[in-house]
């Protein structure tokens, strides 16, 4: 089980009146990566919900949010898949700054099931999934 | 036809890092109001989708941004039906800061059409609202 | 220390291509519940921001999705501050739908910080407040 | 004045309910791509607010929606300057789908105007960007 790493800038959408990158968005940043990491594998969620019928959906989320995100910075997100059991699936994430510091500005634990598209009831997760997992 | 109003606050969700409200989320609060304004006469979009089968798509929208909206305020949004066709619909709307002086904040023209919800081609709009927009 | 809950409309805005409300805006139902409490205790913070100049940022927050919120669904989000430090603040929050049954749909934990909104450096909370979590 | 392209991929977050991108996500993509031209041209905002202290906000938008976009889409979004005055700026915009037929998917026009940060009244365009603009 290997990770990814996506690039990501930060955008006006992002940031709060505080002047920082809003606390759910932050959210949007490890979806992206999590996307990105099953697209390397050569998978498109958008192909998965016909064949062979799986959507994913996230369980359980921890975030800790250790320093702010600001306008114009351009960041890392790291997707590690940490334990995968049959029907589910955990993530460890992390944001950093892309410059030679890397500061650590969150990191969460993401748990993520697969459901069949019809029916909405656990799934186990497609063969070939399961064997990029093992 | 007749138009409704809707209220809603600003959240730190809605701001941006200039400390006003994010000029795309205007369209979310319009949008919020014309889903209320149905509401009003009785219809419920996730009921719709199933019977009779029809999905209400954006075709065109005109903004224009008068004032900024600000974290806490409470704003009035209109919506109200200008010109109907059989298979398109057009709104004016307008946001307004809910207190005395009612300081108009936004103005927009919105070009709605009716889909067919299996099909995604131009439908008219069910008996029951073309009844409504007469 | 009590809590107070919040009424919520679920919008297009809201959902993702599954049908659902898309995870990360549970995270903004759960702020906007944080706001009204706040704001049913007297407080607004776009005027804390300027006197005493303290802003409140989330520093962790554990999210379990039980059950999916759908477009149209009424929900009911409870905020119950569940253990006040001097310059940390934790909340108990639920997401349910507001029907008879009222299923539990989301339940978190967020920790809330208090900082000084000049220097972003951890703050005690404002005396008034503090009084109210005592 | 020459224009700019940005590629743009599709996420979960950019969808709604009916399977394909939200209406006001489209001018997420828009503000994205008006960011890059800026940043092409060697202008980060982060530090025009503070030097010379100018921020752009948006005065009007047209957006006319012709064929909707869907999960994993990438996208190409132009901008292109089409009339500069001397506190506001128009550009000519659209998203296509980013493959062999790049097929028009939406077209905007937008007008920016400057504002000095301080007093958020109009202000002239930095020189430095004007002389790009000339």
């Amino acid at each position: 089980m290997s990770g990814s790493v996506t690039q990501i800038r930060v955008y006006w959408e992002d940031t709060d009146g505080g002047g920082i990158v809003y606390y759910a968005n932050y959210l949007r940043f490890f979806e992206r990566a999590r996307s990105e990491w099953l697209r390397a594998l050569g998978f498109r969620q958008s192909e998965l919900q016909h064949d062979p019928g799986v959507v994913f959906t996230v369980v359980r989320v921890e975030v800790d949010y250790h320093r702010p995100a600001r306008l114009d910075d351009l960041l890392v997100v790291s997707c590690t898949p940490s334990a995968a059991g049959k029907v589910s699936l955990e993530f460890q994430q992390e944001i950093r700054r892309s410059d030679a510091g890397g500061e650590l500005l969150a990191s969460a634990l993401v748990r993520v099931a697969c459901l069949n598209a019809r029916t909405m009831r656990p799934a186990r997760f497609p063969a070939a999934i399961a064997k990029e997992l093992a």
